[in-house]
């Protein structure tokens, strides 16, 4: 045996405001970031104004949010002398949280945190699908290079996760269904990564048996209270995977379907997920199956009717995204990695291509 | 759902010597806390002054380690200028190592740790039952009450455990008895502690496969290398679960076979643990019984087995440990608590009644 564990987040699973004496130990003024209006729509942001009364809120984090929105995210945090970050949202707003954190503190690099320090950050995430409540990752978009940035720092694990089921209520389904399937994705890429070691594997395991059990829920478009305190949860253990292992080829294809034809982070991955793994040494993937019960046909046939109808891509797009994705760090993550043909082949063989 | 999750020890598995430059960023001169010869023997020490050269070594931590050690120790570490602690052994050594890190930086009272600091801080079990190396626990002997405390805090979890087996491959095979089966008592325990949480459960699962696989190694005596591994792994997964749930009945009852007839602690709970769960609801023990593929007759057969001949208690003691054994915080952290009849019932079950 050799690998490391590591996980230094306080995870609350239960009601926000129940936690109240505890979070207001971090400070008194709260800068809270998130997206335009899923914070408001889901309740969040009343709760967190009853507990802490006056509150700073920077709602201007989009989809894929840039490093210049993390910075003025920094510059509105402190010219509202925010003591603390609350970040609540999806991957996008808890990503940004974690930068907006540490550029609220100092103005310094990207490139190198190792002496950095930030404001407390408590993250809230209100989708099923990003982990990022528990993980040392902060994923940006440069606008200049048109490209992701992937921030890996112990500094951006945040001091607690609060797991509240009740702000996911409200989910479109086709979000439900993106995130469910992005943390399904986190799970099976942490299965199946170098680094996956047998902490990571045991939480892997725990995710893939909830999500799988949630199928039914996630193809119906039903999904229940139940479901969304488990799928929360799955997602939340998903980010404990990936903050040991990392993703691999799925993401690493992924990325380019995003920044290049937006389409959401969670559903490019799930258009990748069937035709990647396939391609990994079958002894492995087949631990996977076991765990859900299925086998791969199955198992393809049941994310592909979740997906449904899929996207275009044209073949030079798969040329552009192939180059792209040759270049992520993480597709040689896996205990496998797709060549450059392999990849041309994953992007023809998960959308629909069209000349 | 509503638990919490806490764990900010890093953990690192493999050779401690591997790990060398993570762990020399620590500070430039440790404090070894350790027993009298086992961190010599075990070849860790060696190990520690090749890393560091210039080390400090009180290696006069006893077992169920006082009040007057612990000080004694902080005092070693601070004439000597230690800069971090470094505590080798087992559980007696592991927790009078975290005390000593917070007596060495400040002289405080051990009732309120809520604003004290202490001296970084790495663990290195090598007995394969503490667990202590992830937990926020340190219990000490009183020697004036003649009783255990238990310190709790968040600042007794170290910075790094190391999890080297190649310190536990001399372990006595009395002691490698002794220590799994408190690991086993320690997830048994979480399992049916009130603070179980879908998080605490994977983790001791996980360890209860592990140990229970390995029984046939433990009743024979001969425990391989990757036995020595693989149980180490279980051992901290153990510590994983105490940290968030705490004991049960079993160790409440154990804590005065130890202060009061000398019974190494791991053998206390050892002896217990049969007769303890069987009181349990069936529906919670069946779970476990599941894990293991094994009926209670097998388990406890196998169990009894392994501790072979057991000690003897008079009925004087009986009544003594009985009236202790109900003062002790955690007899009724369980989802079920003996009555002080039971408790009697448990110590006659347990040992050999004689007049």
């Amino acid at each position: 045996m050799n690998f490391s564990f590591y996980m230094p987040t306080k995870v609350l699973v239960g009601s926000l405001t129940e936690f109240s004496d505890l979070i207001k130990g971090f400070g008194v003024k709260p800068c809270v970031v998130c997206g335009k209006s899923s914070a408001k729509l889901c309740g969040a942001l009343a709760d967190i104004k009853e507990i802490f009364g006056d509150i700073a809120v920077f709602n201007k984090i989009e989809p894929n949010p840039t490093i210049t929105s993390v910075k003025d995210g920094a510059e509105f945090a402190k010219e509202n002398n925010a003591d603390f970050i609350i970040g609540v949202g999806g991957g996008s707003p808890l990503d940004a949280a974690k930068m907006i954190a540490v550029l609220a503190e100092e103005d310094i690099s990207f490139d190198d945190l190792s002496n950095a320090k930030r404001l407390p950050l408590l993250l809230i995430p209100t989708t099923i699908g990003t982990g990022s409540e528990v993980t040392k990752y902060s994923i940006l978009t440069d606008e200049k290079s048109h490209s992701k940035i992937n921030i890996a720092s112990d500094l951006l694990f945040p001091d607690i996760a609060v797991l509240d089921a009740k702000y996911c209520r409200g989910l479109p389904v086709s979000v439900a269904r993106n995130t469910a399937l992005d943390a399904l994705s986190h799970v099976i890429e942490g299965m199946l990564s170098k680094k996956a070691s047998p902490i990571s594997d045991m939480f892997a395991a725990e995710a893939i048996r909830i999500i799988s059990s949630k199928f039914s829920s996630l193809i119906e478009g039903k999904i229940t209270d139940t479901d969304y305190e488990n799928l929360l949860f799955a997602s939340n253990l998903s980010g404990f995977v990936i903050a040991q292992t990392g993703t691999c080829a799925v993401h690493a294809c992924g990325y380019a379907l995003t920044s290049e034809k937006n389409i959401d982070h969670g559903r490019a991955n799930a258009l990748l997920l069937c035709d990647v793994i396939r391609r990994f040494p079958h002894e492995n993937t087949d631990k996977i199956f076991k765990i859900m019960h299925l086998s791969y046909i199955e198992f393809s046939l049941i994310v592909n009717t979740i997906i449904g109808e899929k996207e275009q891509i044209t073949k030079e797009e798969i040329e552009n995204f192939t180059k792209k994705s040759m270049l992520a760090k993480n597709i040689s993550n896996g205990i496998w990695a797709p060549t450059e043909d392999e990849v041309r082949e994953i992007y023809a063989n998960s959308l629909e291509v069209v000349s």
